[in-house]
């Protein structure tokens, strides 16, 4: 029986890749990668060109992704079947062809916040799987900023902008280095956690970070909150140096 | 001129490289990397067969690694002028080389507590200098426990063993996904912080993750608190997950 292979990507740049992951995406026969309905999905993208001639692809199209409050308990009904069936599907075609492996394709490194955990514990006890770490988006994010982001015994927090603005302004205030991921529609937020914590002037927003549509800017000049999937806003460590 | 490349390597194991750091090091004459005296240095050991057969190796060997605390000022009195004298070295080796770039080797990510970044604050302004991010120590020892780090909207924090216990206990209870980083003589003090956090139970150890003499355990089951320098204490989080 083939592997399930879990490729993490890295932040978008398709040179960032591992050559374990460059490997495992260029021979395999069966590619399989999240989306949304109708988009070309990120991690898709980040292999264009890459591809066997003969490759076989299984879009998995999320049920929903922003249309349902993640707080909404409708969101996890519906995402669980989905991964449900995905995670028969790929079994399934495991064992239809023997001694092919399966790549999931997956931006970034697939056990930080990665959508590929759902289909891991499905299937963990069932196939053998080989998970492949990868560039996490924020490194990539902070590199393109030209600034290291944390120093000596800094304290780096990494947060959701989905978390309440007490939350994040108690928790940006407590730390030396921050990173808010999932900022989507909670920009407004955001800024209001960094201006109580202090922080907001030293803040800067990453925009698809590594991709070749890249943006970035300090989040106190950035004029509008309308803003892609793939932002990240750091603020970075100060610490210790010789 | 040709450009100061600090090739980012990865965790340890070669094949997690990303295919840009893989290409600056096996292409480049002139590589530069950190050790410590009379030892062989875990980013040079990582490209052991790589390189090209007339490059031209520079060892950087830290004039103080542990023999000096990290609060004493004369750890950073001692730093400063190593660092201050091989950014000086580095930079005229460039103008003496015209078009031929230098590699520094970095282990991990060089912008994440990496020893690079204090060349490259020195050189900065003076020459061109590519950075290339890596996958973190992190991300390989998460990917290595076989279980995701993060999930919805866990808080993660990273921290470093130096830090006090109270501080540890603090923001160790305070999180969801913990990541502790220099461990080194610190073990027996980040117990007793994981302990009194409640958390001592769910967390790992792993030393020299990706790496061929890799090992891990829970820390409970470690009995013995000598520690190799890469070690990474995890506690994953337990997020929403559907
Ligand atoms: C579900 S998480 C997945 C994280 C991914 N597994 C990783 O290792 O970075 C998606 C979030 O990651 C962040 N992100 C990932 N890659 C990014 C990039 N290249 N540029 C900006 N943000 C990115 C965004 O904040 C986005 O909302
Ligand atoms: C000065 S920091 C450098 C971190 C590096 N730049 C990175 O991105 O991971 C050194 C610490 O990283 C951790 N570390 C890095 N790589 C590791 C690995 N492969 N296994 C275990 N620990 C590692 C250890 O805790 C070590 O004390």
């Amino acid at each position: 029986m083939g592997k399930l292979i879990c490729a993490g990507l890295g932040p978008g740049d398709p040179d960032l890749m591992s050559v374990k992951a460059h490997r495992a995406v260029t021979s395999s026969k069966h590619i399989a990668f999240f989306r949304k309905k109708n988009r070309h999905g990120m991690a898709r993208r980040i292999v264009d060109g890459l591809l066997r001639e003969d490759a076989v692809e299984y879009a998995m199209e999320y049920p929903v992704t922003t249309e349902i409050p993640l707080s909404d308990p409708g969101y996890n009904a519906s995402l669980a079947p989905f991964y449900d069936d995905w995670a028969a599907r790929l079994l399934k075609l495991s064992q239809d062809e023997p001694g092919e492996d399966i790549v999931v394709l997956c931006e970034g490194d697939p056990f930080f916040y990665g959508s590929f955990m759902h289909l891991y514990t499905r299937l963990r006890d069932k196939m053998e799987i080989d998970v492949i770490p990868a560039i996490t988006g924020m490194s990539g994010c902070w590199t393109q900023t030209g600034e290291p982001i944390t120093w000596g015994d800094d304290v780096m927090t990494v947060l959701m902008g989905t978390l309440s603005e007490d939350d994040l302004a108690q928790r940006i205030s407590d730390s030396d280095a921050i990173v808010v991921m999932k900022t989507g529609q909670n920009i407004p937020k955001i800024r209001k956690a960094l201006q109580r914590a202090g922080k907001y002037e030293d803040a800067w927003i990453v925009k698809r970070g590594t991709m070749p549509d890249q943006e970035m800017s300090k989040l106190s000049e950035l004029d509008c909150d309308e803003n892609p999937y793939f932002a990240i806003i750091l603020v970075h460590g100060q610490g210790r140096r010789p």
